[in-house]
């Protein structure tokens, strides 16, 4: 083992999730009483607080009051959709990322983020690496979209997974209450990978989900769609349908393509059941709802999944461990463990270069044979994730979320 | 106290809410242990149950499983929105539901709904009164709306309250995690009452709720909204509105009127979120968010308050109490006691036709000055009703809602 000294920032980036803060606590915690660490960072709104020189020092927080971050939702440092563009292209950005390394004298990176996160991580390590300046850098997972290459699963799959299983379960009560008939399009996220459209199938497997299911990992066709919530809406005088905002046609058009881009150039996505809606409204003269659950499916903590804040906080602190001990230009990912007792689940490292801008999608032999639902290798794979109910504190009867004084550093 | 033997009946009426089952389990158990009531029987689908002859036999489903309806949302009965003429203009429902209630023997009939149902529930209870025929009616009230005259508040809206002031604390840190700015609209029901968008406001009180709120208590003029929403993002660079789908202009034309009438004849309301979004999108060019909470808000049983659920059931048992010690012709309600101890709860009975069709509002001296926001007497008034966590059973991770055989009754 080589010793390194020195301070370490942390930044988190992308969209939020609920356990987010869970992994940057176990993180943070683990840097502050690890004795070759000197000082904690955090980057205000990712790697932006870091060429902006916006960094506050976690060490002035009250030990007592980071506790709450573990069950906080979003990014308690802020984030950011910042791309760093290709240093043989300009390399601006990391000259200054090595000067502000210099001047607080970092020698740890952790980066808190998704596909793009692992990107930016990646470039940042290399760029140190190819200027001999000695900094472990290391990226911690999170996405709710469950999309990184290698790991078994993303920290904040589960709790949204939970959230939408429990979400439809509610919303299947609710959509059939009436004997006058209604169709319900529910909208869920994920981009390209149907990860957490997937999980409606877990309300699907407790006896009340959606009767149709469709992920951006097959091609869809509106006409079809259309035909099969007809049959089974003459059949049962109800139907819900859990959608991918990512479903596209054959062609690969998304079938909800706003012309939006965000900063990464990815398409803005949103609106897909209310357009769908508007298609099967007309086809059948149902009465038709459209749901979005918007970014509460990525926020909502109150409806967390404890194993995925234990193992959110778990990568955090892995992170921190194993680049005191020497490993650099890794993400922590889990592997799954085969064990008679049931789900267990161990930290392994994965090379940078190969998470960044990888995408997992989600096997099409885990899907029926229409591929218009799940079968039972994604219930036994979703199931132990979602296990556990947050320990979240309540005061009031509502969340406890943590509240930091943010000092800057000097 | 005068004795009645005979078979009671229970239905649910109007839009579900998560503690609606809670009342109807309170009446059913009740009921099942009364020695006056010979039967008990579920009216399917609210009164069109009793007009077809859908009755089903409560006292055939396993009382363990039973229990489960405490926590299950929704009306585990099947619902309605089945308007009856008066009498003195159509009298075939009354005469047909006379000729049900003695086909069956029942001289007990339990509705649980709002305002409609509580019109449904006087006119039945005048017409057997008017025909001698000795049958105990009361209305148990539920609402998401807690718009229903008299009673202190209604069993349903403290748990879409929680659900409500939950979900905005969590928005409130998932929208401010960019620093590049963001206005978020979110949508909340409650038609022509302001209670569920005032329950924003118990965000507010935590430190981490909108900016605005606006109830249809108050006209709504958009040019002003407008200029309010652009001072605060000038300001902080993000701005959350909460408001409620019922707003109104000066001249009381909904701001959200989409022409759709329900069968009550009332405007079907939505899409206002993304209606103000595109304004506002419009006025200021900042990135705005849209978000309708739907039905979410009214079925969202794993954030119930227990103090709600313990409530709803305490009102139907009431119900059944009170029936069968000879009171009938009311709906049950609460009254608040002031005591030392903190907020306290009592059971009170209401004539059938003063709540019928009356709609309770928000008081104004409720608001704050500028009448965008609430002031410290709602905070004082819907505080305890929020406080407690569902008891809820959860298996696999996920709620356990309850499963009914729903045996015809012969």
């Amino acid at each position: 083992m080589s010793t390194l000294k020195g301070a370490c920032i942390i930044g988190q980036s992308g969209g939020p999730t609920s356990v987010i803060n869970a992994s940057a606590y176990g993180c943070i915690k683990t840097a502050l009483e690890n004795e070759n660490i000197t000082k904690v960072y955090g980057a205000l709104n990712g790697i932006k607080g870091v060429l902006n020189d916006n960094l506050i020092d976690m060490g002035m927080e009250d030990p007592a009051e980071l506790e709450h971050m573990k069950y906080t939702p979003s990014s308690a440092l802020g984030s950011c959709r910042y791309k760093l563009k290709d240093a043989e292209v300009d390399d601006t950005d990391y000259f200054r990322i090595l000067e502000i390394f210099k001047k607080y004298d970092v020698r740890y990176f952790f980066y808190n983020g998704g596909n793009d996160s692992m990107d930016t991580c990646n470039k940042i390590s290399k760029f140190m690496l190819k200027h001999n300046y000695e900094c472990r850098v290391m990226g911690i997972p999170k996405t709710i979209d469950n999309d990184l290459a290698g790991t078994d699963h993303c920290p904040g799959y589960a709790s949204a997974a939970k959230y939408i299983a429990t979400s439809l379960m509610e919303i299947y009560h609710d959509a059939r209450v009436y004997d006058t008939g209604m169709i319900t399009v529910v909208e869920i996220m994920g981009r390209n990978a149907g990860w957490l459209t997937a999980a409606a199938s877990l309300a699907c497997y407790k006896g009340c989900g959606p009767d149709l299911i469709y992920l951006p990992e097959v091609s869809f066709n509106t006409n079809d769609f259309i035909e099969k919530v007809k049959k089974i809406y003459a059949e049962n005088g109800q139907c819900i349908v859990a959608v991918s905002e990512g479903i596209h046609n054959r062609m690969g058009r998304l079938i909800s393509d706003t012309g939006k881009k965000d900063s990464f150039g990815h398409p803005q996505l949103g609106g897909l059941a209310s357009l769908l809606a508007k298609k099967i409204e007309k086809a059948t003269g149902a009465k038709v709802r459209a749901i979005e659950l918007s970014l509460l499916q990525r926020c909502a903590a109150h409806c967390a999944s404890q194993t995925d804040i234990d193992e959110s906080f778990a990568a955090g602190k892995a992170a921190v461990d194993y680049a005191t001990a020497g490993i650099t230009d890794k993400m922590v990912g889990f592997k799954r463990k085969k064990s008679k007792k049931g789900y267990k689940c161990e930290i392994e490292l994965f090379d940078l270069s190969d998470v960044a801008n990888a995408e997992k999608k989600v096997p099409k032999s885990w899907m029926n044979a229409t591929k218009d639902g799940m079968n039972e290798k994604y219930i036994a794979y979703a199931l132990p994730l979602i296990q556990g109910e947050t320990q979240l504190t309540k005061e009031d009867g509502l969340p406890r979320f943590v509240h930091l004084k943010k000092v800057k550093a000097q």
